[in-house]
Parts: structure tokens; C-alpha cells; sequence
């Protein structure tokens, strides 16, 4: 079923996105007593399709990987870098399109409208044209040249808005309402952070529980996503504490931190203000006695190289969690020799021109 | 061991490229007596170490992926594409560089020239360097500008050639002679085809024994480690007959199939004449009753667009298989309701503002 995370009101787990009073919605579901056994012998996502909730015969033909963890030393402690990039569209989003694309096609929804700053458009775009979904993507003017020409590439029905993320997301709403179609918005849709949560399953069987782990924090959907799945491992009694969250914004879109006078221009990704799942991510952090930390460009730029240098072709939205380990371990909120889980969230060939 | 795929003559493991007869090496070793006592426990590509000429203690700390596999219905055959484009750099030549990498760390070897179209200098400009491996890397001038700046910005020593690709290739032998610094071509190189083969070993896993691979065969570094994956198979007991191999070459390029008069400019891939492996090339495909197709740049480019509108942003060389199986259908050559084994080994998200 679907729980509202404001009145708790509950929900047949049909493809919803709020609560009837506005607040947001998470799927709560009995899952399998038992981790290891619970577990599907394929080399892909569908490893965990016990956790997830969809069906078999729904998903979708292009299958998300599980990605490799990385795990080098950094001032200090063991980062485990996990390369959400390695998606077959280049980011971690495509762990919660799959999930919500099974999901459509589950209700028979041919037709959907979704707003982003790019990585989920493409995602989307690589997803639903396969599964006979016709999807309306929004995406703001500024997307980076490389990833609007993928877009077209991928056969997807664009529409660029003027101003910034926040004016894309109320176009978006206002097209789906006059049309009359299906708006999944990925910062609100439950399902998607069923995806999500995947990449803890898979980051828990390949190095343990680590002691942090260091997640970009926009809308909250991986970072909710990540921390729903550490969740779960423990309701299961597969572990028995959760690693404590830290919660990396960009300088001038703090919804966490406070907010700062510069603006970071690199991040993207995360350049979110509004977050709707806002209080489920405090909430996150009070439980895990974690913190935010926002990174501006400087900082940004300094991480990307860094990744660069040593293999990792990551974009800047991706480096904001290096950065933030860096600044953290200068606070000492890090401990010296614990282990820190980093995803690397997003392909930086998409507009290596752009960079 | 090594052994010569000319004369026969055997050499020990170390890092060598040809025998002195000329000829081409491949390593021969004994397998472990059952292929699923020997898989290991991880998730990516170390799951086959024990079938790798390498060990453990010298692996690069950038871990390739194990690649989904996509099940389609294309033609009346069941198309299985693997998605070697999901590699750490995009493409199938992480996994040779992987071992390449973790030998020149068994032998202390920290300084190295290579000469690619460009795939295999960005994959090992990745892998090396945060390994204590400096690589001069060789390049055609007329390489995408999205793959220079990649190569760039991975920190490479970066020597770009005017010419064809053999003139390239010419250079990169010509400065390791002058100056004495290891040449680690991928076309000889026989710990890169101990890499790919390992593509084959998970095709396996994931889909079994295909009735027919499809493979690119412009060096031959991918079809022939598809072969040596399934024939150590067959040797472990494992599975009973090979696939049929089909080589897949560029109009104009040609080595195994007649050498057309037009010429494929978006093949650049296998853009290659003289490949040094074409004898082991033609054993495979007389061993399996296979053939070669040569396909031009109006049906990679129609299966380009296919391949993207079914969310696989790969580069045109990967289209190149499909192309080719289209017209296998067309002749004939591949039966209905056979499956198909078609790996798709380059990202297309590295040059999207180039095509
Ligand atoms: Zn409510
Ligand atoms: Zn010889």
C-alpha cells in the first residue's frame, strides 16, 4: 500500500503521487522474511525484484546493472564509490524509471507527462518508447546541448521551457492537467524511489553497512531512495543499524542548509529549492544523527578533477559527494578510518563539450 | 603460458606481444575442472577471476561491470544485446584493459604507449593512471571531438596523429622503439582477449548458448575473446557446441569478407585493414560454420536510429551487428526463431553533438 508521510493515510498501491491532503506518499509493503532469501539469481536489478513493487511480466525489456563499488582511500577513510553512472542511460535515475515504467504499464497508462532537468527526460525517454509509453518531457532551456541532443536522439516528445526548474515543473503540471494525462513527477512519485532504494541492496551485499553514507540531496530521490533501502534491510533484521546520512545541496538551492548568497552554476542536478519530500529528509538526518553540507563551485570543480583523473568520467552533479567529504573530514564530522558510501550519480560524457 | 597461434612455440606468462616468428600469441592455461565451482562471489566482473590470467593482489581498483543483456524480438530471431556500452568508459575495451592493467601491475611495468581509434585510449587512460601507470596514448586526429576532450580531461599523455589508422599505429610503434617504453597494442596483446572473453562467459550465465554471435571484427579483440569465452566453456565440459561466430567488418575496411570500393566513414571502430589476428579470424568462423557480412554507412545508420529509439544510445559501430543481422535474415543465413547473441560495444553518449 501507499502511506502518507504527513497524516499516514493509506493507499491501495495504485501509480498516485499525493496524499488527498497534499502530503507525500512511500510504499509500505511486507516484505520477504528473510534478505539472502528473498534474493533472484539474475546479474541485474532484477536480483531484488522480491523488494520491489511490480510485477514480472511488467518490466521493462532494457534492465538496469548493478553497479560497481569503487573503494579508495581518501583522507583518511575507505570511500566506496559506487558508479550510478554505469545505467544504461547514464545516471541512477534509470533504477527508478524502470520501476515506474513497470508500474505504468502494469495500470495500461499509455501517455505521461514529466518534468527534469534532464537525466530523468532521458531516462524516461530510454524507457517508456520500447514499453508502447508516450512520454512528454519538460526540460529547462539551459540543459546542457549534449543532453538535448540525446533527447531527440532517443525519439522523445521535448518540450523546452524558459526560466528555471521550478517554472519547468509548473508547466508541466499545467500541460498534464489541460491534456489530461498522467503527470510522474519523479520527485513525488513513490515508486520511482522504489528503484532507488535498490542501489543500498546492492551497495549492503558488496561492502556491509557502511558508517556514512554521503548522497546528493535535491529532491531526495536517491537520497531517500538510499536510505529506504538501508531501512529495509534492517525491518528485515539483515542488519542492525543504519549508516548515518549525510545530505550534500548546492550553494544557492539549500532547502537542508541554510541558504547561501552565491550560486552554484556545476550542480545542476540538485539546483532544486522546493523540494516536496523536504521533511522526510529531516527526518532522515535526525534519525541517523546526520548532516547537511552545501558545496559551491570551487569545491565542485576541485572533486570533478579529482574523479576525472582517476577514472571516473563523472558530471559535476556527481562530485558534489567527493567535495562534501573533503569538508567534512576538514570538520572531522567524519571519523578517521570509517567507511563512506559515495554514489556517482551521473555519466559526464553526456556534454563533455559543454564542460 | 603463451602459445603462438603460427608455429606453436610456448612462452611464459609474461607481458609479450608476439612470438618471434611474428606470429600471434593467445594464453593457454588449464581451466578450473567445473565453470561454476570457479565463479567467485562479486557482482561485476571479478565473479570469473579464476578463469583470468591474474591475480587478485594487481587488480585495478576501477572494476568493469557485468553487463544486462536486453531480450528482443527482432526479425522473427530473439536479438540478445549485451550492453558493453555500460562499462566504466563506455565501451567492451574496459574489460581487456582491466587484465592488461592488473598484468603490467604484476610486472611493474609503469610506463606504456598504445595506439587506438580512440575507445581503447580512453579506456586505458581511465584504468591506468590512478594505477601509477603513465600511458602515452596515440590517436587519429580525425577521432570525435567529444572523445579528445574525454581523453583530456582523464589527465592522458595524448599524441594525435594525421593519417589513417594504421599510420597511427606506425607512430605509437616507432616512439615505444625510440624511447623503450612497452608498446601494449590491443591487437596483440593476448591478456586483452583474457578481458573479453569474459563477456562471453556472462552471455552464458545470463541466456545460455546462443544459436548465432554477432560480433564487430575490425582487430578482432571482441569476436575473438566471444570465441575463446565459449570455446573454454566447451572445454571445462561446460556447454557442447559453439555458436555460429559471424564477423561483422566496414564497406571499404574489409579483411575477411571482399574489400568493397565504397568506404564507411561511421564504422570507425573497425575501421582497420590489416588486422595482425585475421588468421585466428578466419579459423573461428571456419570452425563454426560462420561467415562475415560487410555492412555501409545507410544500414548502420538506419539500425543507429533503430537502436536509439529502442533507448540504446550506442555509437555506430555497435549498430554495425545489426545492420548485419538484418541482412542475415534477408539471405537468409540465420533461421527463424534462432537466438541471437549481439553485443553492443560503444557508447554513443560520448560524441552526441558529433553524429
Ligand atoms: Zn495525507
Ligand atoms: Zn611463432
Amino acid at each position: 500500500m501507499l502511506v502518507c508521510s504527513r497524516c499516514g493515510r493509506k493507499y491501495p498501491e495504485d501509480f498516485r503521487l499525493t496524499c488527498e491532503c497534499g502530503g507525500t506518499l512511500t510504499v509500505a509493503r511486507e516484505l520477504p522474511a528473510d534478505f539472502s532469501g528473498g534474493l533472484r539469481n539474475y546479474p541485474d536489478m532484477r536480483r531484488y525484484l522480491a523488494f520491489i513493487p511490480v510485477s514480472e511480466e511488467h518490466l521493462p525489456r532494457l534492465v538496469p546493472s548493478i553497479t560497481p563499488v569503487s573503494r579508495l582511500k581518501v583522507n583518511g577513510v575507505t570511500a566506496l564509490f559506487k558508479l550510478e553512472y554505469l545505467q544504461p542511460t547514464g545516471s541512477f535515475k534509470d533504477r527508478g524509471t524502470y520501476v515506474t515504467v513497470a508500474k505504468l504499464k502494469g495500470e495500461s497508462i499509455t501517455e505521461v507527462v514529466l518534468d527534469s532537468s534532464g537525466n530523468a527526460a532521458i531516462s524516461l525517454a530510454a524507457f517508456s518508447r520500447m514499453e508502447g509509453i508516450r512520454a512528454h518531457l519538460f526540460v529547462p532551456e539551459h540543459t546542457s546541448p549534449g543532453k538535448l541532443a540525446l533527447l531527440r536522439r532517443l525519439g522523445a516528445e521535448l518540450h523546452v521551457v524558459e526560466g528555471d526548474r521550478m517554472a519547468v515543473h509548473r508547466e508541466a503540471v499545467s500541460f498534464s492537467k489541460e491534456k489530461g494525462i498522467a503527470y510522474v513527477s519523479h520527485w513525488l512519485n513513490p515508486y520511482f524511489l522504489e528503484g532507488t532504494k535498490v542501489a543500498a541492496l546492492e551497495a549492503y551485499e558488496q561492502a556491509g553497512v557502511p558508517d556514512y553514507v554521503i548522497s546528493p540531496a535535491g529532491s531526495g530521490t536517491l537520497f531517500l531512495g538510499l536510505w529506504k533501502g538501508f531501512s529495509e534491510l534492517r525491518s528485515m533484521g539483515e542488519i542492525d543499524e543504519l549508516p548515518t546520512f549525510v545530505a550534500v545541496q548546492a550553494e544557492g538551492y539549500e532547502s537542508l542548509c541554510e541558504r547561501s548568497t552565491r550560486k552554484s552554476h556545476l550542480a545542476e542536478g540538485i539546483a532544486i529549492t522546493e523540494p516536496p519530500r523536504l521533511e522526510e529528509m529531516e527526518a532522515v538526518l535526525d534519525e541517523t544523527g546526520g548532516t547537511c553540507v552545501s558545496v559551491g563551485d570551487p569545491g565542485i570543480e576541485r572533486a570533478l578533477r579529482w574523479l576525472w583523473e582517476r577514472g571516473f568520467p563523472v558530471e559535476p552533479t556527481s562530485a558534489t559527494v567527493l567535495a562534501a567529504l573533503w569538508e567534512l573530514r576538514k570538520r572531522s564530522f567524519i571519523r578517521s578510518g570509517s567507511s563512506v558510501l559515495l554514489p556517482l550519480t551521473g555519466s559526464g560524457l553526456k556534454g563533455v563539450e559543454g564542460i
